[in-house]
């Protein structure tokens, strides 16, 4: 019942009108990367294709629709028995991807198509946009570690659960969200709120208890009185008295207030000083890639960071603007694109149903460029392959040495789930590995190149005709 | 198991320590208010309560605590029989708040009371900050309804649910996401996308199936070719070859895209020429408060506002600071306030076990200010009353004619339900008549009036001297 309400009605007028049936290509791409970034990061399949394979509507949900007085008994009916027929081809999760190409492509009779758009949406727009904002925060850690604190400050429980899966998926270390890690197996961590040192008579007391408790993994929060004249002290002092005494190795301080890069670096003084080397810190508060950058380059001493909520709801843009557009239809089985116009042509969607190619070059191991080609299309890699801007066309490039890779993979077949989803692991693997091949130009946070996703002869001609054909 | 990995440690600890029965006092309060507006509309609680009422932690949740090597088993055996034997005490939602008082105060043993921690702040954040962003955006309508269309771009099911749920209280006047419709009870509706217009062979039969399908209700998309020379024609002779003859009488086109308040003025135009000025005028693309007030100051002929991203995802800030803090332990009987310091006055928590009052001038029936007391005492109507700013005691005012509302009210009683939530009709009702005896000065969007959220003599010696004896 997550779908738009305009989705039941326009699919019950499909069936009113004998066009249900109908059997339409719909995209989801989106228009501008968040934050002025140079790619987005892929993510959300996962989620939606459980919701294509558990999609069905209960008595209740009927009984609702049948309520509104807007449907007819044979939609109602249809509603009933309904499961998705159709084909879907995903870009896999973790792929970087650029404005203009579809990450997904739906193949599926009208009436279908129109009632998975709505999760589609939802999902892919939201993990899609969290995977994105922590892989620019884990760039910015250059190498540090960082764990997605923000649970508390998420829009609602799937905010907290798919975000912290996302936030994985784009290169965070681990969540404090204990669900997350039950439900998607992300390494889920936490030690101590400034509450538990209140609970006790003291830091030190508060301190020892937790180290005689958890000697393997103690973070303690320095910050609940005076960070650098009282919780570090004591915490040297109870690691000193508890921990080594227990040939701990793993054990960290956790800064949550004030300036991060003064206190990191007195902070780590103070514990080199005291022979504490292996001692960690961790930082957190309001950060993000822009804070985390800064601290960075000013040296700070910090080897872990926590992000919460400018993380989890990615708040310097929280909008991940994909949308869901008719591309083609089918008639007498011949695929017949379609466009929508807009006065922006910028927001004009690249119509037909279509393959994705990422080109590669082969001596650097770099992506090119992308290409979007009509579905019948094949890139042949032996041959030469020039390729244009589609609004600038004399804007060309041909490459030789090069190797293309198609982006889009079935996922389903006639109804019938066709992928295997990675584990979240390969998938934050396979994400690293993907955005090393973007050049840095690409990955700058201000200004970045923009990456070209370009039109075969094919398509373009396409798009013209049907443009011109208005 | 929507809870910080911390809670489960400290929890853990409590228990190891033996002071899981302790029993503290946290409330839960917010720092600012977003956007820098005025005021909050709080919201969430009745989700909160569900939360209390079903935790539980079940066999397989316990073996994936039992795997982490962390816990004892007296901990997870306390899990497996865990259910919640506090109090807590909440503001209604729909009740506009202030930073700094208390929106939740729980008491409780400290072992229950942190593990609700991340649930309370995850669903209150969450819906205190979709309906204050709501409510700013209907006083921007100025009495033209705002509709709740932003599902496909929310921070997940939940994010698009709930969110549902807190725009409506916040004054939507309904929502495109059908499941809120279902499970919350708010208007929910919808007619057309793009898809439709596009799957027949012109824009006018799209129009003419439809109509005659809903002739109840018809919304018509008119911009999917051009709004003007081709949308709006074909609208206003659907209308009248199909609407009219049938006697319809609600109907309106829908505007997308290009410039509102331009469109809508040459729409209504055109609509008042055919005779149809019963025909509304809905309109959507990315509003928010600015534009929808910029739209109402430029006089477009918009008589409905449908609201998207921007609604959902409170794009603006989308971050609702909420805290949970330790404010009070009971030791002995005996309640012993606390305080967590900070280098910042204005972070520094109202420690204690409060009530909150907001105080009404009897005369004009506007809210004057908030006070917080100590939980013992009471504000006497009767008497004059000199209120003073915390920070400048010398800052005072006396009331004379004034009436006093507690606003925390009994919403558990030793683990007991003892509050019956209003339905969501009479939560949107009660939201619109408290927002309206705040000052327009307290409403503006622009540098709004500081309303004062004072201190009793009596807390505010306490605070003072916590802070003294630090």
């Amino acid at each position: 019942m997550l779908c738009d309400y305009y989705e039941f009605t326009m699919a019950n007028g499909y069936l009113k009108t004998g066009q249900h049936n109908k059997i339409t290509y719909f995209d989801l791409f989106f228009r501008r990367v968040p934050d002025g970034g140079g790619f987005a990061v892929a993510a959300g399949l996962e989620q939606f294709i459980d919701f294509i394979e558990n999609q069905s509507f209960s008595e209740s949900d009927i009984e609702y629709l049948r309520e509104r007085g807007q449907f007819s008994e044979d939609f109602l009916k249809y509603l009933k028995d309904f499961s998705f027929s159709g084909d879907i081809y995903a870009v896999p999760e973790g792929t970087p991807v650029f404005p203009g190409e579809p990450l997904l492509t739906v193949r599926a009779p009208a009436i279908e198509a129109q009632l998975i758009e709505t999760f589609a949406l939802l999902t892919i727009n939201h993990q899609s946009l969290i995977a994105t904002k922590a892989n620019r925060v884990v760039r910015a850690a250059q190498g540090r570690a960082v764990l997605e604190f923000g649970a508390r400050r998420a829009h609602g429980v799937s905010g907290a659960l798919d975000g912290a899966r996302a936030a994985f998926i784009g290169g965070c270390a681990g969540t404090s969200c204990t669900l997350a890690g039950q439900r998607y197996g992300i390494p889920a961590g936490g030690t101590m709120a400034h509450s538990w040192v209140q609970m006790f008579d003291s830091e030190y007391d508060a301190f020892k208890s937790y180290c005689e408790i958890y000697p393997d993994s103690a973070t303690l929060l320095v910050d609940t009185y005076d960070t650098l004249k009282s919780g570090v002290p004591n915490a040297i002092r109870v690691i000193k008295e508890v921990l080594l005494p227990k040939g701990a190795k793993n054990f960290a301080i956790r800064l949550d207030s004030g300036d991060i890069s003064y206190l990191s670096k007195r902070a780590r003084k103070l514990l080199d000083a005291a022979g504490l080397q292996e001692c960690k810190i961790i930082a957190s508060n309001s950060l993000d890639e822009y804070l985390v950058r800064e601290l960075v380059t000013q040296g700070a001493a910090v080897d872990v960071f926590g992000v919460g909520e400018r993380l989890i709801t990615s708040r310097s843009e929280p909008v991940f603007g994909g949308v869901y557009k008719l591309v083609a239809l089918e008639e007498d089985g011949e695929i017949i694109p379609k466009i929508k116009f807009s006065e922006n042509i910028g927001k004009i969607p690249n119509p037909h149903f279509k393959k994705v190619y990422r080109l590669f070059d082969r001596e650097s191991g770099m992506a090119i460029a992308d290409q979007l080609c009509v579905h019948d299309e094949t890139i042949d890699e032996s041959k030469e392959l020039t390729i244009f801007d589609q609004y600038a066309t004399w804007k060309t490039k041909t490459l030789t040495n090069f190797s293309a890779r198609e982006l889009l993979v079935p996922v389903f077949k006639n109804g019938k789930r066709v992928y295997n989803s990675p584990n979240i692991f390969d998938i934050q693997r396979y994400c690293a590995q993907q955005v090393d091949m973007l050049w840095d130009e690409v990955k700058r946070f201000e200004n970045p190149h923009d990456y070209y996703v370009d039109l075969s002869h094919k398509l373009w001609e396409i798009k013209q005709n049907l443009l011109k054909r208005r």
